[in-house]
């Protein structure tokens, strides 16, 4: 492991990482920036699906991550700054002092990644999700509970956002994904590799502990406030968590989640 | 219902308004502001715990609100100004355009909440949430269980935060509530009026589908990171929920959804 002294907020050794707020929004091509310890330890560990590319770290960083950094592949240049050098660069004040800039992984043709699943499978189908709190949440919790994949619809934001992975603490690094897709094509293609598509939606006459376990399943989960399309929820079996009157309704992530607990425990 | 009109960000009929991100943090003797339509139809509503003091909104918004501002009470004053006059006001952009000062309600003695519940009843015993975003998590997922009451110990963070009321969708609103705890005494108090003190913990040897419903239940839960103190769990019942090996946890209002609906369903 090599790690270099940056002086200069201006080097080109560190421009992956500079402006970053004004980056997030803009996309960059097939990398991500991601920030915090607990974050660059799954990009440094083994179950990371996606390859570091070069670290950026407060000075008063190193000797606590000396181990995570030892772990990272040799060619994974890591620079350090002092703190002022790297909010200059950063564009704010980085009070977390860790970045790292990271290669999405390349994408993976929905037959191919569910072709890889055992028969007791459970995978969430997120469509029209625009909220990074919301994305990084659904991640958190399929990896929680050992969902296969995370599929999105195009009507999704970047689960490779940074904030979104900050939230996700890193499950958006390591969990199987496709993403991009066509909804009601996704759903039929999931149905072909025989998942059970369960369409999440308050509405539903059938609630979650009346769902039987086991076997192929999909999760599929709409946009809070509009929630899924009535064409998706007839494509599916319409699912409902037994709620109190009175009372809107559930987090997307969080309804996600006790569907998750009910169809995943202990896969 | 009088309908005013500012033009003066200074005018004091708005002044417990003003600065109000400076104002959050200080707090406010009694008072609490807060933001949205979703927000402002709970404070008009009778389910409110919390008596709405006035309302000031950009006047685009006034027509579509009207059947609300009708609901109001007819001494809460309506304030009306253009978008810049209400973001001088508020201190920056305002994009939801709707405000509104209310009074917390008056403080609950423990016992005197736990005896007005039924022989089914379940409760949520916050212990150092310091997160506003996982606080209005708890008060949305309590009352979308029709959980009886929040209980939060005196390491808690306001629940009346601007961002804990709107993340809560409202709950905070018309939940009932003891805060400023001691948790080990509330405990105790639980147990007192018949409850069993279910400590959500990782660590648990018992799972959440093993533990048996019915009766009075409080669902304890800590801090992110460092859970619940040991003593704390030692003085309850511990249960976990099952998840997949090798991720670290759920957030902590996902954890207490998950518990919610096991012990709630229905209530």
């Amino acid at each position: 492991m090599e790690i270099s002294r940056i002086d200069d907020p201006l080097d080109p050794r560190v421009s992956a990482f500079r402006d970053i707020r004004e980056r997030d929004l803009t996309g960059r091509q097939g990398l991500f920036v991601a920030e915090g310890e607990v974050v660059l330890r799954v990009l440094a560990s083994p179950h990371a699906l996606c390859r570091p590319r070069s670290v950026l770290l407060a000075e008063n960083r190193v000797a606590g991550l000396a181990e995570v950094l030892e772990s990272l592949p040799d060619d994974v240049p890591v620079h350090v700054a002092g703190q002022g050098v790297l909010d200059s660069v950063a564009g704010f004040h980085l009070h977390r002092g860790i970045l790292a800039l990271g290669e999405k992984p390349p994408a993976q043709p929905l037959e191919a990644l569910l072709a890889a699943m055992g028969d007791d499978a459970v995978v969430v189908l997120a469509c029209g999700i625009g909220n990074h709190d919301n994305m990084g949440g659904i991640f958190r919790n399929a990896a929680a509970f050992g969902a296969g994949a995370v599929l999105l619809d195009a009507q999704c934001c970047d689960p490779f956002y940074r904030k979104a992975i900050r939230v996700s603490v890193g499950a958006v690094l390591r969990t199987p994904m496709a993403t991009g897709l066509e909804a009601m094509a996704a759903v039929s293609g999931l149905k072909a590799a025989g998942f059970r598509g369960l369409a999440m939606t308050p509405s539903a006459g059938v609630t979650l502990d009346q769902a039987p376990r086991g076997g192929r399943v999909a999760i599929v989960l709409g946009a809070e406030g509009p929630g899924l399309p009535d064409s998706l929820i007839a494509a599916c079996e319409p699912v409902g968590i037994r709620m109190s009157g009175g009372f809107d309704s559930l987090n997307v992530a969080t309804a996600g989640a006790i569907a998750l607990h009910h169809f995943a425990r202990g896969a």
